[in-house]
Formats: C-alpha cells, sequence, structure tokens
C-alpha cells in the first residue's frame, strides 16, 4: 500500500503552467490579530483600534497585510517548499481587497518558472500564488521562487524556463484593497506620526532604531498559526544535524518584525498596497536582535485618488546590529548584519 | 484561623461516590481558538475553517476535540490532582456535543475508584469527569486515573475499589458531537488528503514524518491556557529540587502534538469522537523534539449513518526519534524514545 | 531634514501641567484576553466565563482590570517612559466603566510634577494618566512616576514640583466599574472558593503557595500585547551591554503573575477597584520563578452597597522564595527575594 503521508513534492515532480489548489482553508479571527500583535508588537492604527479604521472609511478594522500574507503563504508550504532548501525571492505581490476578521483564507498556485541548478541535485521553482477569500474575492497575489531539493539527481529536468518579471509593481495597479480614505477624519496624533505622504521625499533615510530580540518560541508559535509547516523552523532534533545545527527563523517572520519597527519613522504607511520584491540575504536564528532602517525610493500619487499617495520603500534588516549607520550593500556585497531587503509600496494619507 | 489557600486534596480526602462540582467555567473563544493552532500547528480543516464546516454541515467551525478535553481536564486539576504524582491514564472518553466559540464550559466530577499503593504513601484515584456547557449540554466524559500522595502516610485508606473499565469505547455509542455530514460536499482537496474512511485498512501503519520540538514557553502558555493549574508544570523553583531538575510538560500537549503531527496522513480523520485509553509512557521535557506514527486498529460503520465511518488508531509519539520504523512496545517494555501510547477513535467521511 | 522617528522624550521635554494626547487606540477582543490567560494562568471567574458574568449583572464577561491597566499604561510608553530608567511608583488608581471585548481604549496623560535629581542626568516625571473607551468612557486613571533621563546634564530642569499624592484611594470612591451584583446568583463554588467578604479580617496573611517561572517569549509577548515599547524589555542586544546583561521583565507583568497567583486565596476578590501604590523593589529577569503572597490591610464597606464590601491588600511577591513565611520589609528594607509591593483595593460579594 503506498502510503499516505505527504513527503512533499520535489523538483522534478513540478510542471510548467501547474495550477495546485492548496489545503487547507483557514478563517482569520480576533484571535489571529491579538496573536501576530503579541508576537511582533505591531501598533499601526488601522489595524489595532476598530474606531480608527471605521472614522477613516473602512467598515471595520482590516487585517494586517502582512499577516493576510503570511497566512496565504502559510497554505502552500505543504504542496511547493516542504522540501525547500531556501526562499530566494518574492515579486509582483499585489493586495486586492481588505481582509476582515471572520474571512476564510484559500490559496491556489500556479507554476510559472523551472529552472534546475548546475549541480543537478536542486531546481528553482518560480510560482504565482493568489489568495482568496470565501466567496471568491482575491486578497492577493505575489509570485515566489524557492530552491527545492530534487528526489532523484538523475530524473530530467521538468522544464527550463525562467519567468521575466517587472522589478516593481506598477503604482497605477495599486490600491485595490484600500477604500476611499476620508482623509479629515485621519487623525496624525492617534495615528502616531505628524509624518503625511507630502512630507516624505524620494532618497530620504530612516533608521527605526529599536531592537527586537526573537525567541524559539516566538517564530514558532507565529508560523504555526499561519500553518507553515516548513520542516527547518521546528525540527530542532533534524536541524542539529545540518551545518547550523539551529532551527532557522521563518523569513516572513522578520519581515513582520521589520515592519512592525518601522511604526517608529512610517507610522502612516497604514497599508501595504504591494510588494516589488524580497529577498533573504542571510539566515535569522532565535537569540538575535533585528533592527531595521528604510529608505524612500519612490513616492506617486495614484490614478483618480486625492486620498492616499504611494511611497515606494525599501526596508533592510539586520541582525545584532543598530542601523545607526543604514548597514547596506555594495554593489552584489552586503554588510554582513544585513537579513533581509524589502522593496515595497505603502499608502499613506495626503 | 484556618486558611483560606486551597492546599490540594491528598488521597485520603477523596471518598468513592464522592461528586466533586469543579470552579471555573470558562467561555471558550475565537482567542483560544488562534492560540491552539499557535501552539500546536493543528491544520484540520473543519477546525480552521469556518466556510468548510457550513459546507459539510456543521453551523459553524467547532472547537478542536483536544482543545474541549483540555479545557474540561483543567476544571478538575485544582480539586483532583494538585498533589498528583502522575496522571496514570484515560479511558471511556466520548464527545457528546460539538462546542463552539463563544460556549462556556464547567465540569462535575464523581469518584469511582480508590486504591492505596503499598508503600502507603500515595493512592490511585479513579475519577469520571464531564464536562458541560452552559445550557447543560453534556459535551463530554472521560474516567482518569492519577498517583496522588498521601498527607498522612498513618492515614486509613479511603477505599479500596478499582473499577473495571472496558478497553474501548463501544462504536455504537460514538459520533454524537458529529451532526449529519453532507459528504457530497465535503473537499478533499481542501482537507489536505484524497483518503478516505474505505482507503485505510487495518494494521496499516502511518509515519507522520514531521517533527516538533517544545519550548518552555510554549507548554506554559498552553497549559495555562486551560487553566490547567498542577505544580509540576510551572514551579521550575521546586521542580530544580526534584530528581528531573525540570518542568514536566503536560501530558495533554504531547497529546496535542502528536494529534496535530497526525495530519500528515490523517488529514480527513476530523472529529476525535471517543478516546480508549492512553497511556504517558514517559515524560516529555522542553528542548525535545515530538515525533509520531499512527496505526489502525480497527474501523467500523456507525449504526445509522452513512455519512461516516469510525477508524480506531493507535497514535504513539516518541521524543528524540523518528518513526521511521515505527518504535513500539514489546510486551510491557516500550522503545525509551516512546512517550504517549493513545488508542482512539476518529471519523472519517466515507 | 529633521528625522521622522521618535527618540522619545527626555527629562527636560517634559512641562507641568503639560497634556499628552497618546497613540494608538487598542481595540481590546478576545484574542487579548485569551493570551492574557494564557500568558499569567488568570482564573478568576467573572472574566474568563460569559455565564458566570452574566448571572451576577455584568452585560458580559469584563476585561481583566489588570489587563485595561497594561493596555492604558502601553499607549503611553512612547510619549513618557522610551528613555525611563525605572517605573517609581504608582497611585491613585481607580476604575471607571467595566471593559467589554470590542471597546477601543486610548489614553491621555498629564504631567502632574517634575524633580530633577541631584546627579542633574536624570529627573523624575510624575503623571496622571486617563484611559477612555471610543464614546468618551474613563475606564482607568492612575498617576505614575518615572525617572527619565536627561538629553543633555546641562539642560535646565523643566520644574521643580513633587505633588502630594494620598496614600490611598477614598473608598467612597471606588466601585464605578462594578454594577450592582446580583449576590443570591454568586456561585462560590464555580468561583472556586466559599470565603466572602465576611471572613477575611484585617491582619489575615495568605500564602498564594504557587510559584510560577516566567521566560523571555511570555513576557516579551506580553508586553508587546500591550504595545509597550519600552527598550529594556525587547533588545537583548542593548541590554547585554547593560550592567544587568538582561532583558528587563515589564514590572506590570509581575502584578500580572502576582495576582493570578492570589487567585489560590482570593478567588472572590473578582474586581480590582483601585490601586493605591505600588512599588517594583527589585527587577525580575526571565528563568527566576514568582511566588506571592497577601495581606488584609483594611476592610469597608462601601457607601450605598449591600452587594460587595472592599478589602485593601497588599501583595508582596518574590522571586526564587516561596512565601510560607511572608518574606517583607523591615523599615525601609526588603527581603532580598522581594520583588513587587502592590497595595489595592479589591471588592468581594458580601
Amino acid at each position: 500500500m503506498a502510503t499516505k503521508t505527504n513527503p512533499g513534492n520535489f523538483f522534478e515532480d513540478f510542471q510548467l503552467g501547474q495550477e495546485i489548489v492548496h489545503a487547507v482553508p483557514r478563517t482569520v479571527t480576533a484571535g489571529d490579530v491579538a496573536l501576530y500583535i503579541g508576537l511582533t508588537g505591531s501598533r499601526f492604527a488601522l489595524h489595532a483600534s476598530e474606531a480608527f479604521a471605521r472614522a477613516i472609511g473602512y467598515g471595520k478594522a482590516p487585517v494586517d497585510d502582512i499577516l493576510v500574507f503570511h497566512i496565504v503563504f502559510g497554505r502552500t508550504v505543504a504542496d511547493i517548499s516542504l522540501n525547500a532548501i531556501a526562499n530566494l525571492g518574492y515579486a509582483q505581490c499585489r493586495f486586492g481587497a481588505p481582509v476582515y476578521a471572520g474571512d476564510t483564507l484559500s490559496a491556489v498556485s500556479e507554476i510559472i518558472g523551472l529552472k534546475e541548478n548546475s549541480n543537478r541535485a536542486t531546481g528553482i521553482v518560480y510560482l504565482r500564488s493568489t489568495g482568496f477569500k470565501q466567496d471568491g474575492t482575491r486578497v492577493l497575489e505575489y509570485v515566489r521562487w524557492v530552491m527545492v531539493r530534487k528526489r532523484d539527481q538523475a530524473a530530467p529536468a521538468p522544464g527550463d524556463h525562467v519567468p521575466r518579471l517587472p522589478v516593481a509593481v506598477e503604482p497605477s495597479t495599486l490600491g485595490d484593497a484600500c477604500p476611499p480614505i476620508n482623509a479629515a477624519a485621519y487623525d496624525f496624533t492617534l495615528a502616531g506620526s505628524p509624518h503625511r505622504f507630502a512630507d516624505y521625499v524620494a532618497g530620504e533615510r530612516l533608521d527605526h532604531i529599536d531592537g527586537m530580540t526573537v525567541e524559539e518560541a516566538e517564530h514558532q508559535i507565529a508560523t504555526r498559526l499561519y500553518q507553515n509547516t516548513a520542516r527547518v523552523h521546528f525540527n530542532q532534533f533534524a536541524q542539529g544535524q545540518e551545518r547550523s545545527g539551529r532551527r532557522l527563523i521563518y523569513g516572513g517572520h522578520v519581515i513582520s518584525i521589520a515592519r512592525a519597527l518601522s511604526f517608529n519613522g512610517l507610522a502612516n504607511a497604514f497599508h501595504i498596497a504591494g510588494i516589488n520584491g524580497g529577498r533573504h540575504v542571510a539566515p535569522l536564528f532565535a537569540g538575535s536582535t533585528v533592527f531595521a532602517w528604510s529608505e524612500v525610493l519612490d513616492k506617486t500619487e495614484l490614478p483618480g485618488r486625492s486620498d492616499v499617495g504611494a511611497l515606494r520603500l525599501r526596508t533592510v534588516a539586520t541582525k545584532d546590529r543598530p542601523c545607526t549607520d543604514f548597514p547596506d550593500r555594495t554593489g552584489d556585497d552586503y554588510d554582513p548584519a544585513v537579513i533581509l531587503d524589502l522593496d515595497y509600496w505603502v499608502l499613506m494619507p495626503r
């Protein structure tokens, strides 16, 4: 009898154009929202306060964009990245509709690229994942690429196609998950900062100052909350036999912490409308302290909207190194403390 | 003045036939459900998704059976097992009605057996505990037996009766907590596995593959969530003076993790309808990694039900040892890595 | 361009009479309530059970008083105590209305005292903070004083005024957050103790027996849940360079644990109506075990209320030392194990 347990897909199991409907649908609740605050320290008023959200034009407080991302991402792991070695990058991520407590999220992915590595032991899988609500509303789509082991090194490569991906999300396509904002009702004091869209300029850099130490229990609880089952995060017995000897912290948890730290300087960046690209430059292990800084890459108005504008930000996170002097990359080389380089669009009141 | 603090009952404080109404009623909420997912990684679609639950015939997503068990169990600790040395076993556990977020659970126990140990320092208390909703609906009943210290070794034994307990729950009595399932609406893709009742055969064994490392903070948060106050789980100062030197992880947390791991192979075992017996073979301490495997002991149809069938499973959990080769017992001797041996009935769509 | 990040206020930034509207409003949910139970082990029936709360006269289960305190306190940190060295004390704390899941809390503070220390490097800020619901209802007010660094030692002191604070909250002003209690419906068995107001006498002392070990992940999750961003709690990189070398546990977490432990002996002290004074005698670091004992300082009826009476309690918490012999202070010297000395009013059914 064939086993009924899922060993996960290997590189040669994927096909170009393949569509995968992921298990398990997940209802997001006030419990998830509270845990997300407890695990990350997020303080953005839109997500923390029903009263604030209603005042500016949302029906109620929407779920944090990054929490939505993690839950949709979590759906995809059992099919895509159980045998992954590394999550290499993200692109073309756009949010399609606000998610509220009570919504049930599910996900579908399409394989859009496959490229065997020259060692023939691994390959890169490119996929576009889409998250939906119970009523079919698209809440999120994004491309990611991930290095996956082959089961059998001798197996033929299942394809050889690297998709061409734009370097950024087109700003005119942003804002679907943000209803019209009542700017007059937007209380900058309650939001935590007087700085609005007009106050930021391209090239400006912000040190987010604070540091956040991550514990094993914290990243495990967070990653399980998203029902992300990738083995490297939970199994110390197996990880103890790997080179690092440690459980690897889910890269998404680093994104959450960097976003939470960015409140100090970007408190009115109330909505992440899209992610242009992201790279986990180095792994994070428990016990380290995460710091972050951001740079304004660009700013733009959105067609037909006078309520909000879009800032293109780059947020860099480091471990065990404050960001007073903005540790960065030079060419392809990063400062050794850098662990995350994230390029994304936020919306801010004008 | 007599103290107003509760030192817990000792063996000689119990009487055969005694009925104990436990404090404190506990309303189960979406917060508990989220924390349970975060602490265990459970992925069963019925509990994770309102949409899935409604589609198959539940009014809304029921609370995980094992979470219900832990909350009812937690009520009993202050009266029964504050001075317990070890929780020895469970039997005759049946679920009586689905529990939903918003329900308030309370518990009553009857002492059904008492047996002093030959050392006269301890005795075994057998009790049947029953959990109720706010409206009196019985949601759970089970028998457990627990070794409790005597306050005074010279005190006479309060009784000498060992109840006769059937080795298994009668299958015809299962299913009260499972409404009629709309099998046509049961989406096996969304549930995470194509395998239904008909696909399993008695004798079949499944390695659940994944491992889950447990941290001190995790088991403490879980056990406090159930308001289980047994001292061995929380007090490192006192435990540091015991032989193990460590806080003992609540055995129920091991059951939760084993159940969550069993998703990989048993994703459609959506409901635990009864527990025939359970034994905590060895203690678990933080830092260890839990693995699990299961065996199908039996399978049966349920009288009058064509929607679901019952599998009798035995799930064995180990610490720091993968279950590829199904570590087991030989006679009364267990493989030294085994920590849990649980015999229970699950319902699956036919 | 001036930085947009908030370095926090320093001593010379405050002015006597200054009013500060704090960010960020925070909706309290069932998720927060569950996490609070999971992190503290609180068991008071009023907060744990909707059914119990409704039976005795609340519309629904109110949020734990100390959780309300922490959330209001958390609002104030970014403006007041980001650069604090130590939270020195509390006084004149009164609860004004019950808070329910779904309420959104915000906070305002007034600077009521300023006193430079003789070293001229630091000063003490006295403030009265008030927490409000979305509809303007006052839910809490309290005074605290905190030692804050100066940015520039040469800067002139911003004031020199120490407010006169009564040593206790006037009992006749207590009870606003407690509706009339239906004493006949108050079930002492379900609440966990037979002891009511009449059973306690001034001078009585209670050892709460149990100990609770605190993990880094636990206090970090708790403190982030309250969106309290004080740096000393989260940043091991920075703390590793301080004398203690450790992250300091938020003193409020110690209050929560002491209150939860006090259930054993004070289960019917269902509501904290006011806090007369509180002092964090020594810091707590992760890995230590907290114990607590209480003394009844006073008891009084409340004007016009025959349903409940007020006990004035002093709860002392220790680390790594059981409280069997009530470790205390002698004059100004505390037993070296003492970490908290809290003087407060609770309401109990008569």
